[in-house]
């Protein structure tokens, strides 16, 4: 049941520039690259690297003399998420964390989780399972926050969507990361392509760690775990951004598909009492 | 039943300075005052005035020469607050409002209702009643924001008190305020002395408008209705702020009292179905 | 030389609503009106009120049954700014300000001065008269933000925009009242129509108080002071919104026009040494 | 020149409590370390570990059964910061960053460049080499920020600090990270000890990296460049906060020193066209 991703972006360009592109697919224990593809129109040039310890593929195009870009990027992904019965996952102490963990329990640009205690032990404190509290985090937010297009911006952050009440799936997953987090549950940012996804769009949702295991959590409802393929995991969309931009370009159009032919998303049913993990 | 109330503040003055404060009781239909005395350090200069539509009464206090100010004001007031069964409150459309009500439906300072709109209408838009709708936005605060000295400061607002789950009774007020107007109902700040509340000091609360009839709230919980005496009625703490310094001085001790021989505390069950209304 | 006003407004109706409009110019001392015309579509009711006072005309539409609503408004106005020399301004102390310009003192919705004391003392605190204060903040907006559409929204305040750097007239004028509020001068908020003005549309800049008169500025320069026309004060765009909606509406189309047979804007030359009141 | 660091923290501790400490100075190519001893209440269990690639040594601490907790930390550092000429170093297009240079390009927490690339490029833009740049950062924030204890709280921001033009030595280095990073500089957050820094405390200041080399700027000019002594280096205090508490503990005391017998910080003059890096 490989996933077919399909990207095409077009970018016309004002004047020379740098790019940072984050998406590629990873190449995880769980996640599989076949007939990968790249192109960038002739006369750029490319580079390609991990930021860090292989959590993203970035590649970096100089946009040389071009005045107009088209990337396209195709792969077939095979996945093989996990499941866990909810009772049979054990928590741990923050003293027994994984190191790397530690990191995603600290603040982020748009995760403002030191501000966010009192709300998240209020609301969430009752439940005594870091994993029924971030599944009850990411049910809270399909039921409480709007997914409206348009309702926020680049620089919209955890604490706004909370006053806002409305977003979109990057301001869901802040949302989780920041309330999970808030809780000392470490938490991180996926961005990602999901199958079949309506609109067709980069999707993001959010992971959680519990028991030195990490859970995937998709607040907005609009993808199903077992359709998510990985690009790249950080403390949020500041780390992970799809594109960064040193200079002057505009979008002009952008294309993505990740399809399946025999795809069959998870149901509410299939998912009761267990929690879904993406890598081993 | 007169609630006796004195007041002493003592600054220091370091440059010659003006101030404005509001700390004297209102005169109104329900609110009787006898044996007012206000007392400044001789060699100051103090004018009286209300500042718009007998809603406050300022003094203006110009420091001159002095290096120590100390105010007095004793007051004995009667107050006479009205109680309606909710269930025979009727509302009003918008359009039937009195005019003098609907600025109290517009943002202020401290109360941004413009972005709780989706906040106030998911968690107390289905109460087909508008005083049902006050009254559970004074109790929702009341159980979900911690009553904390320091949490908040002088730029605190309504959505900073959302996030931070914690505050003062002004953050509590504002917080009342904003909810209110995000659901179109007009709502005020209200700054006044509080029967023998503990710690003694200045209060604020928040008053509704239904069926053009100001109700009154605490979400605090610290006052009871029937022991508010009104210093003042504004959009929030920028129109009724006690007091508003221009130049250098220093607040070095205030103390604060009202009290009364005979004072019963409406209980819980008292204000049970009913609601609270402090002018006619 | 009377300048001609046009405005037409086009909303659909999704549910019955109660809108409130303030769009018809004053009637003041300097501003003089002739042939004014509102319409509305038939079905609609309105109803007439200025809401406090004397510093708007406020119309409230309720649209009945209607699914489309159209509204013109014509209106011919004669205004008489006057001029006075920077150097025979002279300032009063905050003692002796008119009372009724007190509350322009105080912070609003998006005029946060109570957090830019030290940006405003370190700015524009060596210039010592408070006319070339409000002058120097508006030249300063001026050269420091960026007059660009869509780089705010309706929450956007002067904090924002002082931070963003980009913003419309309503922001620039937001930001000038908040820096004088900020150094004790009372500033308020203009909205009216401007002459001529490219593109089109309602205007917004604003007056600071300096000598007990209120002298106008415009920070965008996409006005000249002798061809602004007053629709409403107030102490920011809260109290003076052109429309606020109680309902579902879509606004479809709107016209508005400001023009003049012989208007001859003031140049930069003209303005030198000089500050223009709109009102005696 | 050794410098000779005590530190001693006493905590009470309510519950049992995980604490994570970065106090420990690093050993790097130009920082020797010699003499360290580190000691905690009997009772407390200690782990040792580097939270990422050598940037930090945190420590964690469990405080079991105690209800008291004192930490006492020695060290003896060398350092051997070095200079260059402004007027020879040359700036590196993004393409040639070194890829462990990226991230601090990215916003973090307390650091929106994201929201300040206007006003950046506004106040910083006309410099054409980064480095006069950075240089001139630090010079504006020092001469524009008021250094105010208790201005500023845990929760505040670069965008916060910009508005309220006070703050602490965190706040400035925050604010200076955010201009870089909003100029395409990467810039990072230095803490450590300050030798003779008055009044004894941790500081913190930031880190510009031009042509691949990391320059030191203080902008609070409390400490000289060739008076620190590094403990960590992160995106912003997110990653390098000295003492984070899972749990219920209160700080009752703490001492912090740094001396050298024969110190002598660089004056303004000394530093007249060179630019200071602590590590090659």
């Amino acid at each position: 049941m490989p996933f077919q991703i399909n990207v095409t972006l077009e970018y016309s360009v004002q004047s020379r520039s740098t790019m940072l592109f984050s998406l590629h697919a990873l190449s995880t224990p769980n996640q599989t690259l076949r007939n990968e593809s790249f192109t960038v129109t002739r006369g750029a040039e490319c580079e390609f690297f991990p930021l860090q310890t292989g959590e993203n593929r970035y590649v970096q195009i100089d946009t040389c003399d071009l005045r107009q870009l088209i990337l396209t990027y195709e792969v077939s992904a095979v996945t093989n998420p996990g499941s866990r019965l909810v009772r049979e996952i054990s928590s741990v102490p923050i003293a027994s964390l994984e190191r790397s963990s530690l990191r995603y329990l600290f603040p982020s640009r748009y995760c403002q989780s030191d501000r966010l205690g009192l709300f998240a032990s209020k609301h969430f404190g009752h439940l005594n399972h870091p994993l029924a509290q971030a599944s009850a985090i990411s049910d809270w937010i399909f039921e409480q926050i709007d997914y409206t297009a348009g309702a926020s911006d680049a620089a919209t952050s955890a604490c706004d969507t909370l006053t806002d009440r409305a977003g979109v799936c990057r301001d869901f997953a802040h949302l989780g990361i920041a309330l999970c987090r808030a809780l000392s549950i470490p938490a991180r940012y996926f961005t990602g392509y999901a199958c079949n996804m309506q609109p067709p769009d980069f999707h993001a949702c959010f992971e959680a760690c519990v028991g030195n295991q990490w859970f995937v959590f998709d607040p907005t409802r609009l993808s199903s775990p077992n359709g998510l393929i990985r690009i790249a995991t950080g403390r949020d969309a500041a780390d992970a951004s799809l594109a960064t931009i040193f200079g002057a370009v505009r979008l002009e159009n952008m294309m993505v598909s990740c399809t399946s032919n025999d795809f069959q998303p998870l149901s509410r049913q299939d998912l009761e009492g267990k929690a879904i993990l993406l890598e081993p």
